[in-house]
C-alpha cells in the first residue's frame, strides 16, 4: 500500500482497513530504516496509526500539523514525500532527524527540543484568524512534554483564548526515562478508570439514538467527567477533552478525529500509544530511545561493538556515584535523562540523593538553589542545548544568591547527527555572562571527574563541559583523582612565537596539530584553558610576553 | 502594638484581635514609608494580615518561609527587624525591594522574578528530609506567577513528591496586569461558588459534631471538591487544597493556618486578598503596582512632577502604535506588562493585534515565532532581565529557523532602585551568542523608532535594547522617521589617535567626555556603535587605520 501513497491526500477516502495496512507498511519500513541507519525509532513506532489517521482526517500541508519534539516525525516524514531519503536520515546533506521547516511544507515548525508545539500551533492559530485565512491547527504532544513549564503556559493561554485549535496529547506513559510528576500520575489515572470508559460509551450510544437529546447529554458528560476526574485538568484550563483513545486502534483514531476536526475551540484529544510499538526491543524503555546504527531489525539487538573507551557520560555518571559515597553532602539533579547523563547510576546507587524532576530545566535548578542554601551540595546534570531553558534560574536564583550548585553540561560543542536544534554551541558565552559562575571544560576524563570534585568544593556556583564523544583516556576512581586549583591552566608544550590556548575537546587537537608543525619546524606552545572563568591572568601574560600571536580554539561560539 | 513587636515570636500567643491590631499598624507603617520613599506597595498591602498570621503561626525563620517575586515582602520586612531602616528602601545601601538572603535570616530565598518560590521551597523540604531536620517550609505565590510555567513544574513535582511542604495560593485575582489565562479564570469561578462555600461551612460543622465520621466526610468532602471543581485542579495535581478563605480575616487566617501547619504532604491554601487594600488608591490597578517616591497618603495622588522627556518605554509604546496602524502585518506581544512595556497604548489602539499572554516569557516568544511562520510581523516586548526566561525558545523556536521575530528589550542595562535582580546587564552576551540574531541599541528616542521600523522589515529575528531613563531627544512621528541600514555605525566625532565606541546609553556620555577632553587640547573621535550584530567592518577597518587606541563603552556584561 505505503507504494501507492506519494502525498498525505492519497490516504483521504481509504477505509480504516486500508489505513492499517498503509500504517503496517510504514512500521515495516521505519524498523528496516532505523536498524541500519539508526535514529530516535521508539517514538515514531508509538504514533504510526495516529500519524496516517492525521493525515487522513486533517488536509495538511493547508490544515497546520505541528509535532513536538520532532522524534515522533518519522511516519510523518514517510508519508510526506520523504520516503525515498529516509536512508540518510541523521548524515550530513540527509534529512534532519527532527521536523523542519526548510525541508517540507509539511513540517509546520521545527523542532528538536520539547513542549514547544502548543505554543507555536497557537500562534499559528492567532495569525490564522487575524488574516481571515479557514485551516485547522494540530499540536501533537508526548506526556513527557507536559512536565514542562512551556507547554502548561501554552495550554493555559489556549484554554483562555477560544481559538479552533486541537490539541493531541500523545500519552505513552514515557517521555525518555519513565515520567514523574503529578501529572503524569493524573493520565495513568484517566487511562485506567473503567467507570468513566463505560460512561462514555454509554452517552455515545445515547447520542446515537436521539440528537436532540445531545445538548443535555453533552452538560450531564461534563459533570461525569468532572464527577469521575478524567479529563478534567484539561477542562478546567479550558480546553473541551476528547478520550481516552487506544493510539493502536485506526477505526476509533479515524472516527474521533473527524468528530473532533470540524469543531471550534480549543479542544484536547487524549490517546493512548506504546512508544516502540511493534519492534521487539521497542517497548522496554530508555535505551530504545534512539537506536545507534547496526541494529538486528528481528531482535534489536546491536550488531556492531561500541568505540573502545567509555563515553564522557558514562565516566561522569560513575564518578559521580564514587563522589557520593565519599560526600554524603552531594546530591543529583537530572531533568528526565537519567540515562542520557549517566546519573541513572546515581539512582541506583543513592537513591535518596538522587532527583528526576521530569523535563522541567528551569524548575531542576531552582530546586538545586533550594537545596544549596541548605548546605548541600547539588551536581544538576543536564545536556548543554537544554539547559538553555534554565537561564533565568541559573542567573536569578543561584548565581545572584553564590549559592554552591554545579552544572555538568553535557553535549558542550558539536554533537553530530542530532543537527542543529542540539548543538551545545551557546554555554560558553551564556555561562561567561553570569555573575559568580566559574566555568571550565576538562581535557580529557580524569581532568573532568577533577573538576567535578574541585567543583562540589568551590564556594558558589562552577560549571563544567564535556562533549559527547568518547573520553579520550582511560579513567581511574574518582578517590585517586586530587581536584585542580580553580582559574588555572596547563602548559602542555612550550614553543616559541605562537601560543595555542585551546579548550576541552581542542587541547588533543591542539597537540596533534604542534606535533605536525614541529615537524615542519615551527615550535608552538600549546596551554589547556581549562577554566575559561576565572582565567589564569599569570599564563597569560607569561604567554603574552614570550609570543607573537595568540590562538584561540574551542568548539563554541 | 506595632513598637511591641520586635521579633516574629513576639506576635506567637497573640489573639487574632491583637493580631489584627499589630496588622493595621503594619499597613500604617507601609503607606507612610512607601509615600515618602516610593515602592512597590500594592503587592504588601495585600498581604499585611496574611504576613502577621504566617509569622505567628509558623516558627520562622525556623521555619523557612519562601515568598515569590518579594513585591509582597514589605510587611515581612517591617515585622523581621527592619522596621527602623525601611526609610532606607530601594536605596543605595539601604534595604531591598525585594527578599534577600543576605539581609536578614528571616529571608529563606531571594527573590525579584516571578513564580521561584514552590522549586526553592521544595527543595529546601527536600534538603530538610535528607538531613533529617525538622522545620516547616512554606512557598507564598501569587495568583499571577501561576501563568509561569516555572510555579506549574514545581507545584507537578511537588503533588509527586509527597513532602511536608505548604503553598499559599495569594489570590488577587491581578498580578500586574489584570492576569490573563485559563488558571486566572478557574480561580475566580473558584472564588464565587457560594454552593461549594455552603457545603464548606457544613462539612465543618459535622466534623465538628462527631469526629469519628471524619474519615467518612473527607471523601464526600473530596468527591464534592471534584463535583463543584474548586480546588480539583491543585488536587488532581496532588496537592491538598484548602480554601478559599479572606485574607483580611485574622482569625479565619489564623484558625486555617493552625489546622495545616502540623499535617504533612503537599497542601495548597488557598487565600484572597485585594491588592492594595486599604490604601484609597491601591485597589485601581497595575498603575499602583509601584509608587514613585513623593504621593499624598491620604490621597495616593502624586505630588511631584516627573521628568521632562517621556520615557524610552512611553516612546516606544506611542512609535508601535503608529506603526501598526501603517503596517497591518505587525503584532504586539507582552507577557503580563503592558503598562511597563507601553504596549497597553496597543491594547486600545489595535485590540485584535495585541497579545498578553501572562507571565510566560517562554510561551509568549514560542507563540511569537508561530506568528511569523504565517507571514505576521511580532514584537514582542519584555523587559531584558525577564526575556531570560525566554532564551531558549529565542534560539530554538525562533533564531534557528531564521523567523523575523522583534525583540524589544526594555529596561536594558543598570535599572537602579529594582537592584540586582532586574538589572538588564545579561543580553548583551546572550543575544550575541544566537544565530541569525541581529542586536542593536538606539543612542536615542528618535533611533530607537528607526530601530523599530528597521526590525519589522527585517527578514529575521531582531532584537534592540534600550534603558529605563528619559528618552535623551524630542522624538518625532515614527511616519517621519526612515530606517537605519542594517550593520552601519555612526561617527559622530572625527578626531585622531583615541577612538570611543559606544553603544546606546553611553553614546550621550561619550560626547560629553570628548567634549571635555577637546578643552584640555585632546582630540578623540566618537562613534555610535548602534548594531552590536552585524558590526560595521568597513568603519571599523577605518577607525583601526587611524587611530591608536579604541575604547569601547556599553552599559552591559
Amino acid at each position: 500500500m505505503l507504494e501507492r501513497i506519494h502525498s498525505p491526500a492519497d490516504l483521504r477516502g481509504l477505509t480504516s482497513g486500508d489505513l492499517q495496512v498503509v500504517a503496517d507498511d510504514v512500521r515495516r519500513r521505519l524498523i528496516d530504516v532505523c536498524s541500519r541507519t539508526g535514529g530516535h525509532i521508539g517514538a515514531g513506532l508509538g504514533v504510526v496509526e495516529l500519524t496516517v489517521a492525521l493525515h487522513a482526517i486533517f488536509e495538511t500541508p493547508h490544515d497546520q500539523l505541528v509535532w513536538d519534539v520532532g522524534h515522533q516525525g518519522y511516519p510523518h516524514k514517510v508519508l510526506t514525500g520523504r520516503n525515498q531519503q529516509m536512508e540518510t536520515i541523521r548524515q550530513e546533506g540527509g534529512l534532519s532527524g527532527f521536523l523542519k521547516r526548510t525541508e517540507s511544507e509539511y513540517d509546520a515548525f521545527g523542532a528538536g527540543h520539547a513542549a514547544t508545539s502548543i505554543s507555536a500551533a497557537l500562534g499559528i492559530a492567532a495569525a490564522r484568524d487575524l488574516l481571515g485565512e479557514a485551516f485547522k491547527v494540530v499540536a501533537v504532544i508526548g506526556d513527557g512534554s507536559l512536565t514542562s513549564g512551556l507547554a502548561y503556559e501554552a495550554l493555559n493561554n489556549a484554554g483562555h483564548s477560544d481559538r479552533d485549535i486541537v490539541v493531541i496529547l500523545n500519552d505513552n506513559e514515557m517521555s525518555i526515562a519513565p515520567n514523574v510528576g503529578a501529572m503524569s500520575k493524573y493520565l495513568n489515572q484517566v487511562q485506567r478508570n473503567p467507570i468513566y470508559n463505560r460512561v462514555r460509551a454509554r452517552i455515545g450510544e445515547l447520542v446515537e439514538i436521539n440528537r436532540s437529546l445531545e445538548t443535555l447529554v453533552r452538560k450531564w458528560e461534563e459533570s461525569v467527567k468532572s464527577f469521575l476526574t478524567p479529563g478534567v485538568l484539561f477542562e478546567e484550563l479550558g480546553l473541551r477533552y476528547f478520550g481516552p483513545i487506544d493510539g493502536h486502534d485506526m477505526k476509533a483514531l479515524v472516527e474521533t478525529l473527524s468528530a473532533v476536526r470540524p469543531m471550534t475551540g480549543p479542544r484536547l484529544v487524549h490517546v493512548v500509544t506504546r512508544k516502540g510499538h511493534g519492534f521487539p526491543a521497542g517497548e522496554h524503555g530508555e535505551k530504545w530511545h534512539a537506536l545507534p546504527p547496526g541494529h538486528d531489525p528481528a531482535t534489536g539487538r546491536q550488531r556492531t561493538a561500541s568505540s573502545a573507551n567509555p563515553a564522557y557520560t558514562a565516566v561522569f555518571g560513575r564518578g559521580l556515584v564514587d563522589l557520593m559515597t565519599e560526600r554524603t553532602d552531594v546530591v543529583a539533579i537530572t531533568a528526565a535523562m537519567p540515562s542520557g547523563t549517566g546519573t541513572g547510576l546515581v539512582a541506583s546507587a543513592h537513591p535518596s540523593r538522587f532527583f528526576d524532576v521530569g523535563i522541567a530545566e528551569g524548575h531542576a535548578v531552582t530546586f538545586a538553589a533550594g537545596l544549596a542554601t541548605r548546605g548541600l551540595r547539588p551536581v544538576v546534570a543536564i545536556y548543554s542545548t537544554f539547559l538553555q531553558r534554565a537561564y533565568d534560574s541559573i542567573i536569578h536564583d543561584v548565581a545572584l544568591q553564590h549559592l554552591p550548585v554545579t552544572f555538568a553540561m553535557d553535549r558542550a560543542g558539536v554533537v553530530g547527527e542530532d543537527g542543529e536544534t542540539h548543538m551545545g554551541l551557546y554555554d560558553i558565552p551564556y555561562m561567561l555572562a553570569v555573575p559568580n559562575m566559574v566555568l571550565a571544560a576538562p581535557k580529557d576524563g580524569t581532568e573532568m571527574l577533577a573538576l567535578l570534585r574541585t567543583a562540589v568544593s568551590h564556594d558558589g556556583p562552577f560549571a563544567f563541559r564535556y562533549p559527547r564523544d568518547a573520553a579520550p583516556d582511560l579513567v581511574g576512581p574518582i578517590s585517586e583523582i586530587p581536584p585542580v586549583p580553580v582559574g588555572t591552566w596547563e602548559v602542555l608544550r612550550q614553543g616559541r612565537e605562537i601560543a595555542i590556548l585551546a579548550v576541552g575537546t581542542m587541547v588533543r587537537q591542539a597537540q596533534q596539530a604542534a606535533e605536525s608543525l614541529a615537524i615542519e619546524g615551527l615550535d608552538v606552545t600549546v596551554v589547556n584553558c581549562r577554566f575559561l572563568k576565572p582565567y589564569d591572568e599569570v599564563t597569560l601574560h607569561a604567554l603574552c610576553a614570550h609570543h607573537r600571536v595568540l590562538l584561540t580554539v574551542e568548539e563554541g561560539r
